[in-house]
């Protein structure tokens, strides 16, 4: 069974994202990176650019699965808020594309790829580059927002 | 200078929304009344629900503004967050369709219409009936949810 999963880390600033796709046992990284969108841009303008890139992903790669994790209160309620704008987007690419819409809680994905539901960023990121060493040798700037779209990704990938 | 303004009063059960026409100096209400979701659907499905609703709503009547209501957090932070999700579909019809995005707070609102920033919602609702009057002869079932709505429109056909 052929399945493609999206794993999205979205910000309004830098949004990371990693596109594995599954054949059989096997899997592949087909893409993985970022978009960064600048915040002199209003609002609703970041939300139009962030609905076509991840539409255009999505038809591009025949994605089947979204997956996301699931976010939790932020000291800003606004920052939280605005958090929920890009992800009705996904909600509403996931509907009208009928994808699958996968949700992890952090401590499980950080426990699935470091062993350990209380790991920092860089811990993530460094079991993420250790099953993907070739990512290490490209200078990636946003670093980060992709390793953590990375994992979100692969937690989709192992869910039984 | 004609404008067409689309109040709503976003919620995953029930969605108020009015429309407005403003043409010269006389106003006339177009359209009101609500979007009921069942809560059995997925909340993805909602989601695709919600926007066709209103980009078709958004088509039809040439809407030129959007008026919302600026949202604070609720005592569920998910309820809040969740918010937010149908709040980034209006953000997206606004880029999509051209539209200008009106908000404001909910004093702002209240004081608008009742003359006093800490009504109720019934206050509200009998402030906007007495302006409407056509409107309480019509037996609407989600009346607070359509008054909240033509109280946010009827802000946005004000503002300077």
């Amino acid at each position: 069974m052929l399945k493609t999963f999206l794993g999205i880390d979205p910000g309004f600033h830098v949004t990371g994202y990693a596109i594995i796709k599954k054949e059989d046992k096997r899997s592949f990284l087909i893409d993985c990176g970022y978009l960064q969108m600048s915040t002199q841009k209003h609002l609703s303008e970041r939300v139009g650019i962030f609905h076509d890139f991840f539409e255009e992903k999505i038809k591009d790669h025949s994605i089947t699965d979204v997956v996301l994790e699931t976010s939790f209160l932020y000291k800003n309620a606004q920052t939280f808020l605005k958090l929920g704008y890009l992800r009705g987007i996904l909600y509403l690419l996931a509907n009208k594309n009928n994808l699958n819409l996968i949700e992890f809680a952090p401590r499980e994905i950080k426990q699935a790829v470091t062993g350990f539901g209380g790991a920092s960023k860089e811990q993530v990121a460094s079991a993420v580059l250790r099953m993907f060493p070739k990512l290490s040798e490209v200078k990636i700037t946003a670093k980060n927002d992709v390793t953590d779209a990375l994992a979100v990704c692969m937690c989709g990938l192992w869910q039984r």
